[in-house]
């Protein structure tokens, strides 16, 4: 062994980062936010997903745990108290919220965590924890939105005219967000999220 | 046209941003930086190069305009003077330094732009436009960097025991830079920096 050879250490310059990424997917109803994650999660599996939890009732198809926590009203409000939501609402009388523990437990052992909830918890956690990563995702366009919307034929024209108005609302405040992905093409929207998820981990923790 | 139709307008809600980013890649010399440069431009030929200025002598093999831009002392310090330098240093006596006006012209056009500089003129470079992308390359290891510089056989061991010195120094501002890649195999440091560059043209511009 030289001099050359003991004069410097063999440990690793850059070792992943400790801390795992929390990713928040977000964006107006319609825009095929759903599908875009259950692709994302195919092509990143060690990707954690949290649950939201809920009191509103379980609908046909879906199942606990894994689309929704269903939960009771007082089993919420308890939750809230104890400040075990990272961000939560009241929609039409029912509660939502992204329960705080196991996303900073994941995180805490360095694995990725993604979110999926609308704009405004979107903006809440994105406030909370300002290294998250924000991504919009984004219809092609206004009337592509709207076709979408009209060919579910789950809602009234009337409610499809608000979620469209809320839609243009909550499109405005794309400038809260990190990166912003169009969903014009599912595999090409999915391929654009595995993009930034990837280059996260690349990232220098500061 | 129902009056559904006639209430959207067509207006496409995200275009892709005006404005280039600009992609500066730095590392300690020996790391690989130049063929990984080479190996990105290949993936993305999009992706413009500033070529800097320098004073110092023309090597066999360099081409002008490719590698550098070979001027006299007298051409360097009349640009320098007239604040034509995005950075610039002075080593050996001999100047280095990195046009403003292209770069400037090709991100107005939206065009991304590549710089491959040292970490000095990088971290220059970085406080003046904040929102360039700094990825520094690191090798897999110390142990790891010495046997390249050893192995290029181009310089006496106390050259390369200083380069090392150095390297550690440099290694020690990572904390400056956005990204860091390790080049432990080529071909999955130069998807690293793609990854990086894909991302970076779905960001969201502030």
């Amino acid at each position: 062994m030289n001099s050359l050879e003991t004069s410097f250490r063999t440990k690793p310059y850059f070792r992943s980062n400790k801390r795992g990424n929390l990713i928040i997917l977000s964006g107006p109803s319609g825009v095929g936010k759903t599908t875009l994650r259950e692709g994302l999660q195919k092509r990143i599996p060690d990707l954690r997903f949290s649950v939201s939890w809920t009191t509103r009732p379980q609908r046909p198809g879906e199942i606990m745990g894994q689309d929704y926590r269903f939960v009771s009203k007082k089993q919420f409000e308890e939750k809230m108290k104890a400040d075990g939501f990272l961000e939560w609402a009241r929609v039409h009388n029912e509660y939502y919220g992204t329960p705080k523990a196991p996303i900073l437990r994941w995180m805490g052992k360095g694995e990725d965590v993604l979110l999926d909830i609308d704009i405004q918890g979107a903006k809440q956690v994105k406030k909370q924890l300002p290294e998250s990563i924000g991504i919009i995702i984004l219809p092609p366009s206004k009337k592509e939105l709207q076709k979408r919307l009209i060919h579910r034929q789950t809602e009234p024209p009337s409610k499809i005219r608000i979620r469209l108005k809320n839609a243009e609302t909550e499109i405005g405040s794309k400038g809260r967000f990190d990166y912003a992905v169009t969903n014009q093409e599912i595999r090409s929207a999915v391929d654009d999220l595995e993009t930034i998820i990837k280059a996260a981990r690349l990232r220098v923790k500061k």
